[in-house]
C-alpha cells in the first residue's frame, strides 16, 4: 500500500525539520548601526509616516506579501473535527505551498474555538499586519457565514480556499472538458454529488462560467426547492435543480453530461455511468479513493476522466489556483477576491492547455508548471482592476 | 543632529526591504513526491498522531521555536498611542531581533482593539501554533492585567519585555554597580522616578536582589501607603518606600544610593546629585535625552552611570535579556517565565562581566557579546528545572 509507505515517510520528514515554517529577518541586526536603523530609533519614522497615512503600513511593513493561513481545525482533510492543535501540520503545509508556488510570505493561524461570532472576532481584530486571509478547512455551514461576514468586515481578500479554490480548478477542467467532446456548458446536464462546502462553491462558479442545469445531490439524495432542507442546501437547490428533479443518484444522472463528486469513495458505479449521455465527462475527487475509477469509467463509456489524485490523468489539484490568485490579489493590492476574479482565474488555467494539446487525458495543465502562477496572477490583478478593487 | 539622519536612513531601509520579516518553507515543494510528504496525503499521518498526543505538537509542527510579538500599538517607544497599523515597524523588528539574537521564529500580530478582555480573549485562542508570547508596547494599567490573566491561561511563556525584560537588565546592572563602589543592595537607598509599567517591575525586580528601600516616584513625587493613588500605583506604594517618605525628586533623593530612571529627559540636576550618597550609582534610561547626561551626573559625584543610549557607556539594552530568556524557556519547553527565571537571567548577565574586568564605565555585556544569549539560555532553562515549570 503506497499510502502507509507515504505516511511514515512524512511523520519521519516532519521530526526532523520539527515543522515546516520559520521566519526569516530582511534586515541584518548585526552591529549598533543595524540595530538603529532596524528597531530603535530608527523604526520609530516609519511608524511616524504609517500613524499619519495608514496605507503607507504597505510601503514599509512586510503586510503587502504576508498571508496568514487561518483554520478552527473542524474540518481537516478527511480527517474531520481534530480541532487546532492537530490541524497545524496541514496549515503549515497550506503556508510552504504558498511560499514554494508563490513566493507568498504565509504564517499559520489555528484557532483554538470553533465558536461562529469569537472566530470572525479574533480574525477582523489581527488583519493589521496581514494582506490576505486563506480560511481552511472549517466545517460547513459555519464556514459560509464566517467567509460572508469577514469579507464585510476586512479590506483585504478574505478567501476560503476549501470552497472557492478548488471550484475555481474543476470550472477549467470543465471548461477544457468541454472542448474534448465538443459540448456547450450551456446545454449540459451536470451532476454535482456531494452538497458541503466545495460542492457549493462549484455550483456557483460553474453558473457563472454559464452552466443551466446542474443537479446537487447530499448523501440522501437530490436536492429540489420543493424538499424541506436546511438553510445552506434549501439556498443551493434554490439556485440549481431548474426542472426539479427527484431521487437518488441513479435516478438523476440519467443522461448527465457531467458527473462531479465532492463526496465519498465508490459511490458512482459503472452501470450509472452506462445511463449518462454520450461523451460524458466525470471528475471524481474523493480522496484518496474517488467515487469512481477511471479505467472503470472509460470502460463504461466516459470521455474525459480527473481525479484529485496526481498518479492518474486529470489531477484537480488546489495548487494550481490559490497561489496565482493570492499572488494576483496581492500584487494589485485587492480589497477582495470578487466573482470575476475567480472566474478569470479558472479561464486563465483552462488556457494554460492550447485547443492543439487537448486530449481526454489531457485537459489540466500540471501543478508544477511555472507557467500557472504567472498567469493566474496576471488574469486575477486585471479582473480586479476591471472590477475596481485593486488599489494598484 | 544624528537622529534626523538615522531616521530617514531608517525610513529609506524599511521602504527598500518592504518590511522586515519574511517566512522561510522548511520542506522543499517542487514535485509530487515532495507535496505527499509536506502536504496531502502525508501530512495527516503528523496530524492523527498530534490528535492522539497533543503534546507531540512540539515534535511534529514548528511551534517549539514560534514566538508571537503581540501588542495593540496603545504605547509604543516613545510614540504612545499609535494604533496597530503605526506599530507594526516595531513588532517586525522585535521579531527580528529574536531572530537575529536568538534564532527564534518570531512573528508580528498587532491587535485591533484596546479592549483589554477582547485582547485577552483573542490571545488565548491562537496560542495553539506558538512557543511563546512576547507581549510588547501596551500601556499600563491595562499590561498588567493582560498579563496576569494571559500568564494564568496559557501553558506557553507569556512575558511582557517592556517590564520584565527591561528590569532583568537593571537589576543585571546595578549588582554590577555595588560591586564597583563596594556596597550591598540591602544597605541602599534606591529611588525609580517613573512608576509606569517598566518601573514596577524594577522595583520587584530589585526587590528579588536583595534590595530593602527602594522610594518609587511618579511626576508629582514619591508614592507613599498613606496617600491616595491610582490601583496600580497603590499596589507599588505598599511594597516600597518603607519610611514612609514624601516630598518631590529634590526632597527625597537625598543620601540615595543609586538613581534609576524610567521617566523623562532632563528631570536629574547636577544639584540633586550632589546631595545624594558617596559613589552614587544612576542608571538614566529616558530616551533620546536621559534623565541626566553622564559628565554633568560624573562631574557632580556620581561614580557609576549608565543609559539607555548606545553612545555612552554602560548602556541598558533590552537586547541583553528577552532573546536569552525566550531561547531558554522555549529550550527548556517551559510553560511559564516564572521570577527565579528573571532572577537567573539577571545574575547571568551581570557574570558575563567578570570583577576583574568591571569599572566604572564598563559593568554591562556589550549587546552584541556573542557570549550572552548561550549564557542567559542556560541559566533560564536551569532556573525553569529547578522551580519544576520545564517540561524537557
Amino acid at each position: 500500500m503506497p499510502e502507509v509507505s507515504i505516511y511514515s515517510i512524512a511523520l519521519e520528514r516532519h521530526a526532523e525539520t520539527v515543522g515546516k515554517f520559520a521566519m526569516v529577518s530582511k534586515m541584518p541586526v548585526t552591529n549598533m548601526q543595524e540595530l538603529a536603523i532596524a528597531y530603535t530609533p530608527g523604526v520609530a519614522e516609519p511608524c511616524r509616516v504609517i500613524n499619519k497615512n495608514p496605507d503607507d503600513v504597505y510601503k514599509y511593513t512586510s503586510k503587502s506579501n504576508v498571508v496568514a493561513v487561518i483554520s478552527d481545525g473542524s474540518a481537516v482533510l478527511g480527517l474531520g473535527n481534530i480541532g487546532a492543535k492537530a490541524a497545524i501540520p496541514v496549515m503549515e503545509g497550506k503556508c510552504c505551498l504558498f511560499k514554494n508556488f508563490a513566493n507568498i510570505d504565509a504564517i499559520p493561524i489555528c484557532i483554538d474555538t470553533q465558536d461562529t461570532e469569537e472566530i470572525i472576532n479574533i480574525v477582523k481584530n489581527i488583519t493589521s499586519t496581514l494582506g490576505g486571509i486563506n480560511l481552511e478547512d472549517i466545517s460547513a455551514p459555519r464556514c459560509f457565514e464566517i467567509e460572508r461576514r469577514l469579507k464585510e468586515i476586512c479590506d483585504i481578500p478574505v478567501f476560503h480556499d476549501d470552497q472557492h479554490g478548488t471550484a475555481v480548478i474543476l470550472l477549467a477542467a470543465v471548461i477544457n472538458g468541454l472542448k474534448v467532446v465538443g459540448k456547450k456548458i450551456e446545454d449540459c446536464k451536470i451532476i454535482l454529488n456531494g452538497a458541503g462546502a466545495a460542492g457549493t462553491a462549484i455550483c456557483k462558479m460553474l453558473m457563472m462560467g454559464g452552466a443551466k442545469n446542474i443537479i446537487a445531490l447530499d448523501s440522501k439524495g437530490a436536492l429540489a426547492r420543493d424538499m424541506d432542507l436546511a438553510p445552506a442546501k434549501k439556498a443551493l437547490a434554490e439556485i440549481t435543480n431548474p426542472n426539479c428533479e427527484h431521487g437518488k443518484l441513479a435516478d438523476v444522472i440519467k443522461d448527465a453530461d457531467i458527473f462531479l463528486g465532492t463526496s465519498v469513495g465508490g459511490v458512482l458505479t459503472g452501470e450509472m455511468v452506462k445511463t449518462m449521455a454520450k461523451d460524458a465527462i466525470i471528475f471524481a475527487m474523493a480522496n484518496p479513493v474517488p467515487e469512481i475509477f477511471p479505467d472503470e469509467a472509460l470502460a463504461n463509456g466516459a470521455k474525459v476522466v480527473g481525479t484529485g489524485r496526481s498518479d492518474f490523468p486529470n489531477q484537480v489539484n488546489n495548487c494550481l489556483g490559490f497561489p496565482g490568485i493570492f499572488r494576483g490579489a496581492l500584487d494589485c493590492r485587492a480589497t477582495q477576491i470578487n466573482d470575476e476574479m475567480k472566474l478569470a482565474a479558472a479561464k486563465a488555467i483552462a488556457a494554460l492547455v492550447p485547443e492543439t494539446e487537448l486530449r481526454p487525458d489531457h485537459i489540466i495543465a500540471d501543478s508544477f508548471d511555472p507557467r500557472v502562477v504567472p498567469a493566474v496572477a496576471k488574469a486575477v490583478a486585471e479582473a480586479a482592476r476591471a472590477t475596481g478593487v485593486a488599489r494598484l
